[in-house]
């Protein structure tokens, strides 16, 4: 099975006009996020999937068969059979720092390739985007203590993967989800579920059993029952366990007040002498909520997060966008920008890059600007991935993605990582885009809308 | 590669400590979802994904060359070599009305496979069902107006296919998901996306394109500068349209006031004499939106949604979690059960059934029983799916889906429908189920918790 059919049916109608009309200009599109889900910044991710995409890009003939029951043209079939994407493709790799309307992927190609290609960048990218930045923002709010995520039971079905590999992208330090250790080599961790303790006649032969499989990783779920008493037949274990010569490692609380509930508990271990055991905290946390735990002295050292990680609650889409911004025509450059009367849904015409200005090593700001223009001291951010049609960029390890996140993120002043009233980071357009843009939109009022 | 290790890790080491106890007791464990996220009912789906991965559950050599790397003991991955499933399971079909607390599979296996198959179980029982509840809830709202599914782009990447399915078992008339249409047989749908218009000089030159090369099936985008002017735009192509004895199809709204602009648009095209065209309208859609625009005489006959179908937003998960009810220690049941300050993460204990009584040919009270007990005069909802690790049940096409969802829906009294203010759904507990409950409290405050 190819993915070529993972896309609208108005990319394949659109096609075939095009095809039909005999008209195949070289076309370019940004893809671009026209806000965030919260706060200041997004996290790029998922760019590795889209290159793999365009890298594998065929119609097979099961796809074909298919689109001729759905009355497409079977010459325009044809013409399909030996589709590849030829054009050349700009983005910021993966696991950068973009704001709002920057182009984070910048696609040049014949317009019935680059046509084509939307749906499937837009669902790859909008998904990994969303999740990585976050859990940047959990990571944030927990000050240093670990992140795991729990999500797999709560995530969009097969989207699961995906979301792990972004919530490793965006800093957490491990996952339960056993498939995304296999596959992508991200640490997996794991306690034990309610079940396991109801299934014992008493709390304590579940503890006691769990003790004697995994005497140097136990860790125990006190709160089947009451978490508190939980905690004190912990404790018994726990004393038990030094007797052999070995440590518990920690408990999980996951219900009640987690932050009233982790002092006590601390309190409870700190005076049986066991004050080496972590506590881990779980159960719809999400960032305001740990940002509110660690604010009110919350003792926990792991935060569990599964459902608003993996799922991006209460935002589980973005509003990333795929739009045509020039069109070469007889060898001239025609740029193109959608208008709105929404601002927001007002596009940026022309080809584009991005550029960065840092300040005391800091970012300070970033400028768009037509292709062509440069902004003197600024680091340019989109580089070349495809050429031609050929991947040209070596897709980094996910450590060397984690690695660059760490990077970017040290440089962001913090104010910009604050969850909640975080400004504004400055974006501003080029000479050249500003002139295009206002001459633009007086072009489309006078022609298309008849105002003068 | 086999789907065992889409599992979180505590299911592991829950199954490697049950071994290691020499401890695997007969287990029932129950599906069940503890609130809607909007209305009264559930539209369970997802059962056929379930019923699969029962079926080829192994693990492969290179997932227990992976459990090694992470310290699992030798033995047990030995021991998981020749792991099958061999319980029983009893569900209900997909496609069935269901409501809180209600079993909606019930699972009874030795408890190192029950426990093992939760996390699969609830990944994908909880993303479809939480999507076509929705769905459903969204082509109500559309008073027989059809609701085609255009969410690709925004669903939670590789959930895409399964949403999709999901939206159609919901009601939904059609998708722009063309793998949809190849994998799954559902009916495809799409017109023309703005970079169409805006790719060629002028607004019309796009239409006339188009109309050129689907005359039998044109839908014209009038948005991208303005709806009203993109209206006489496609008026004048839909009268060159008639001059070729062709009809234009429809057009469509994307953005702006869309009740309003539908009036205007729709007068527009009548005087035209073009009162056969169909508006479609999409942008940001969801129930409540397609239901004040029904409300206000909204002249739309197709609403094209998205993001919010495919995704759940404002709810992207379903809080369904899978419980231990019953063990069975030397041949006697011992029913278990959670406690919890939070009521509704409080369990039912017992092995259990789920009885629908109707009144009038309509739904009216359901009831969970004990299994033994009968309520005379109701329907019983759990139907064996699964014997001796085998599949027994026939699953169902889609469409033999669909027919069930419509014949149930049918016979949900309209109150229970309502977007909002629906009230709760009657669901008793069975004289044996209550006495049970109140026993295993008592039970649990003094044995564990030290309460009298």
């Amino acid at each position: 099975m190819t993915d070529a059919l993972r896309t609208d049916l108005y990319q394949l109608t659109m096609m075939q006009a095009y095809w039909h009309s005999g008209r195949n200009p070289e076309a370019t599109f940004d893809y671009f996020i026209r806000k965030t889900p919260a706060g200041s910044y997004l996290l790029t991710a998922g760019l590795t999937y889209f290159l793999d995409y365009i890298e594998n890009l065929r119609f097979g003939d099961d796809d074909l068969d298919y689109l001729e029951t759905q009355g497409f043209n079977p010459e325009f079939l044809d013409f399909l059979r030996d589709f590849r994407f030829t054009g050349d493709i700009l983005a910021m790799p993966e696991g950068s720092i973009a704001f709002p309307l920057e182009p984070i992927i910048r696609v040049t190609a014949p317009i019935i390739e680059a046509q084509l290609v939307e749906t499937y960048l837009l669902n790859r990218m909008n998904f990994s985007t969303l999740i990585a930045t976050k859990a940047s923002r959990t990571v944030y709010a927990a000050r240093g203590r670990a992140v795991s995520e729990f999500g797999l039971r709560r995530a969009q079905g097969n989207a699961y993967l995906e979301a792990t590999r972004a919530t490793f992208i965006g800093g957490c330090a491990s996952t339960s989800n056993v498939m995304a250790g296999k596959e992508l080599g991200i640490p997996i961790s794991g306690t034990m579920a309610h079940s396991f303790v109801t299934s014992f006649d008493r709390e304590i032969d579940s503890f006691r059993a769990y003790a004697d499989t995994f005497p140097k990783k136990c860790f125990l779920l006190i709160d089947t029952y009451d978490t508190v008493e939980g905690a004190k037949k912990a404790a018994i274990v726990g004393k038990e366990l030094e007797q052999k010569g070995e440590k518990l490692m920690g408990v999980r609380l996951d219900s009640g007040d987690l932050c009233e509930l982790s002092k006590q508990v601390r309190k409870l271990l700190d005076d049986a002498g066991l004050s080496y055991v972590k506590l881990v905290a779980s159960g719809d946390l999400n960032e305001w909520k740990i940002d509110e735990h660690m604010r009110n002295g919350a003792k926990i050292d792991i935060f569990g997060v599964g459902t608003e990680l993996v799922t991006g609650r209460p935002t589980p889409a973005l509003d990333g966008i795929y739009k045509l911004s020039d069109v070469v025509e007889n060898g001239i450059h025609i740029p193109k920008m959608k208008l709105s009367e929404e601002v927001l849904k007002t596009t940026l015409p022309g080809k584009k890059l991005v550029w960065r200005i840092l300040e005391d090593g800091m970012f300070s700001k970033d400028v768009i600007s037509l292709e062509g223009e440069v902004i003197a001291g600024a680091e340019q951010l989109l580089v070349p991935v495809v050429k031609g049609g050929k991947v040209i960029y070596e897709r980094p390890t996910l450590p060397g993605i984690r690695n660059r996140v760490e990077g970017n993120l040290s440089k962001l002043p913090d104010r910009f990582r604050k969850l909640e009233d975080s400004p504004v980071y400055p974006v501003g357009f080029s000479p050249g885009l500003s002139a295009l843009k206002k001459k633009m939109v007086e072009k489309i009022k006078h022609e298309e809308i008849g105002l003068d």
